[in-house]
């Protein structure tokens, strides 16, 4: 057993944290994973040098570390392991906007809508919108590489990191790219780290590009008599206009977000879709227009369009209302599996067969636009039964998206959940150099020990 | 010595080359390094397996290998080496429009241009546009993560790499990423080869991102008394708008374009520059006022735009004239620093200095949006003491840019030209995670050897 006083003498009062109540808190992300161990330290440090302190007492003593942001993960990436620490960004939270330069310097505990909060005053904007942006860190937002509602348009978190400053395995830190838009100096190791899932290191700053404010948006919502039908529609849309955001909710989705909060949402709809245009002036509603003309193409049964920003936010938090109204509906099973977008149908019909061939409900919503679902597999975890069909449609989905030319994961990050068929999508050599690229960085394996390898 | 009719028999009659002509025409890129070598061949093959088996055939018989494209680049990243092989992508340019998932998939030979031209066909649009869009090649584009005029709006090409096909030092193929938008399974690979200049794979095949075609652009040509004046109008000119071009000409490379060719640019301005909205409607006249605007305030001496594309591309074209119209003018030593946008006057106006300092001609041009230069020093290359001088101030332009918080290569990469000042940009750990790196995927250092490391 390791000395944890020793690392509470190394900082300062309060940073190391072993009360069991705390331990408690920091065992479990989103996912809630049953198999996450219980640290025996919980560390918030406060500044960069702190966590370099802690990285180098683990190293010394080989005790793994989850680094932990907000811990949103809906894969098991921020699990605590037994026998090891938690290193937890929370307090980690400085944002300086810089105007000129059009970077936010960012330290990595802060949520992503603080970011944009803080932009915004400036009339500027940081586009990448997890559905979690209130609740996540900018630091796991880049440790997953998040994707979120507007990145149809805007592009995915690594689109938006220009530099980073990295804790390595053994402590020491090194700053990576910087305030500039374009910059090929050696190999691309800021990319790598970028969606490293805390495997290879601690972020402990972040540069991030910023955009001039986004501009209004238009919302248009569109029911459809079933799912396939809707995912038509936007295979259409994609070919034709370019929306910042295509969402979608299939019939039992829509009905669980009604059933936590009444939105007024269309009970009887066999799907919806959320599109939004934020083409600058006249632009936009033609952009609208060509959607719905999309949407009644593919037997839309309903369309309702609205110029009123407040209006459409009303829809897509209704969308963003889906996994917490998960909560209490039992036992759950997270996917985030991708296709390209023409196979969008083909992956939706293939999971409503997956649901009913394991009698399960699997509501599913999208971030269609880009081919990103979240079918959710809803199940009684009393029933043994139902929970081993669960673990077989879980893999199924996995096996289908791979199938179909896609990806087990779009957004959410392997963790320590989706582990198992990482390396069919991989292949041997492209795993064995995932192995090759970690054993490298941090070759005692103290960094997320578990996570994706 | 190595048996090259070993290597030749392996192939198709006509892809292994040893003529001696032929092995001159291969030894030089655009930048003429006088270091670099003759190889014992040019090999030039027609699939992935060809390239596989050239590999495998290297590997074995410790044969450096200089992967080429279309031999353009500018800071000797495709040089030939003695003893070594030239690998030519020249053949391999099959390119296939994917309209439903918005893709090209595209062999590495393939021009830049015809990748532009056969997504054009379908009404979509692969931004990246270095100058030389025309004459070089997507795969070193992808190797040199190339950028260009409108990266400043649309970014570099990095951001549109959704897969790659890659053959390995030892041989072996990889395939990483797809037809997707969003993929976060396991670290992220695909990047790490975006940028890598050949040294750690040869790219076989692109699946590229492409959008809906640019909306028409308005042009407004600026003159200024003096580059740093442009310099700061471009600053403004980037907290106020989102142009999707924003190139400077100095006083110097003014007069070099128009005495290779007529353009009619005005010889007395001190400084040019040339910007382009694409805003959609209204807002692009809007976005082209803004921009007068800002020019005006920071002294512009006479402004002029045009809704006519022809007209507007007239002037990019005496743009991207620059580097050809040096041809003949004398030995060139090239860069290609950058620095935060706030930065660029502090940039300019050292560069100037240094210039005087050693009696140098060191004309400038600029993707001055993104804060990325290009002062070319132009000296008599049979005056000793003139070649002294000019790569003192190559070394002395590029430490300006680290200090201003640059890099010393914004998109041309590092390849032969640059090597030295690496480390002292990248920090010594830095620099030995890229050699690391280098060594897991390349251990016997076969792949472009010399270059960046
Ligand atoms: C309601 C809800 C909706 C969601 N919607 C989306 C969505 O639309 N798009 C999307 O992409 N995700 C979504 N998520 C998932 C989650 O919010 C994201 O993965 C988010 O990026 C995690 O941020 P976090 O701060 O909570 O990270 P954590 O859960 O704390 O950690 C996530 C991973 O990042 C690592 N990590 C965290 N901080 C650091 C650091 N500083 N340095 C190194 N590694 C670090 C952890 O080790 C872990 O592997 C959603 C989650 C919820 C609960
Ligand atoms: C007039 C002119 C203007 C230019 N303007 C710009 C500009 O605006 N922006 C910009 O970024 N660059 C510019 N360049 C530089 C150059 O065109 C780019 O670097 C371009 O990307 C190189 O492409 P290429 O096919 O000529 O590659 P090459 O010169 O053949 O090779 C460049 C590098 O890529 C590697 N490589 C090539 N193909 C492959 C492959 N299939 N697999 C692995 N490695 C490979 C080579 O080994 C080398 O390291 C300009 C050059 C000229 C001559």
């Amino acid at each position: 057993m390791v000395d944890v006083d020793a690392l509470k003498s190394l900082l300062p009062d309060g940073v190391v944290v072993t009360e069991a109540a705390t331990l408690e808190n920091y065992r479990y992300d989103w996912s809630r994973d049953p198999d996450a161990g219980t640290p025996i330290a919980v560390v918030r440090p406060t500044d960069a040098e702190q966590v370099q302190a802690v990285v180098r007492w683990a190293a010394e003593h080989h005790v793994g570390i989850t680094p932990r942001g907000a811990g949103t993960s809906l894969s098991g990436g921020s699990s605590a392991t037994n026998g090891g620490i938690v290193v937890s960004l929370e307090r980690m939270r400085a944002i300086e906007i810089d105007t000129t330069t059009r970077v936010a310097v960012v330290e990595p505990g802060a949520f992503n809508a603080e970011v944009k909060a803080a932009a915004a005053q400036h009339g500027l904007w940081y586009p990448p919108d997890p559905s979690s942006y209130e609740i996540c860190s900018i630091g796991g937002n880049i440790a997953t590489n998040a994707g979120g509602l507007c990145c149809v348009k805007y592009g995915v978190t690594t689109d938006y990191v220009l530099g980073l400053d990295v804790v390595l395995a053994d402590g020491e830190k090194i700053v990576l790219g910087g305030k500039r838009i374009k910059d090929v100096a050696g190999l691309s190791l800021l990319k790598l780290f970028v969606g490293s899932e805390g495997t290879l290191g601690i972020i402990t700053r972040a540069i991030l590009r910023l955009v001039p404010a986004q501009p209004p948006r238009a919302t248009l919502v569109a029911t459809f008599p079933d799912a396939e039908s809707a995912a038509r529609a936007v295979v259409e849309i994609g070919l034709v206009t370019r929306p910042s955001m295509v969402e979608l909710m299939d019939n039992a989705s829509i009905n669980i977000v009604e059933d936590a909060r009444t939105m007024g949402l269309d009970r009887t709809a066999g799907a919806l879709l959320v599109i939004q245009s934020d083409a600058p002036g006249a632009a936009c509603s033609a952009e609208i227009e060509i959607a719905e003309a999309a949407c009644a193409k593919y037997g839309a049964t309903e369309c309702f369009s609205t110029d009123d920003p407040e209006e459409g936010e009303l829809f897509v938090e209704a969308r963003r209302a889906f996994f917490p109204a998960l909560e209490g509906r039992g036992a759950l099973m997270l996917e985030d599996v991708g296709a390209p977008v023409p196979q969008l149908p083909d992956l939706l019909a293939g999971i409503e067969k997956i649901a009913a061939n394991h009698a399960l409900a699997i509501p599913v919503v999208a971030h269609a636009g880009d081919g990103n679902t979240h079918p959710t597999i809803v199940f009684d975890p009393t029933d043994g039964a139902a929970k081993d069909r669960a673990a077989i449609a879980f893999t199924e989905i996995m096996e289908l998206a791979i199938s179909l030319g896609g990806t087990i994961t779009g957004e959410h990050g392997i963790g320590r959940l989706k582990k198992e068929l990482l390396p069919t999508q991989l292949g041997s050599r492209v795993m064995e150099l995932n192995r090759q690229v970690k054993a490298l960085l941090d070759p005692q394996g103290i960094l997320n020990p578990g996570a994706i390898l």
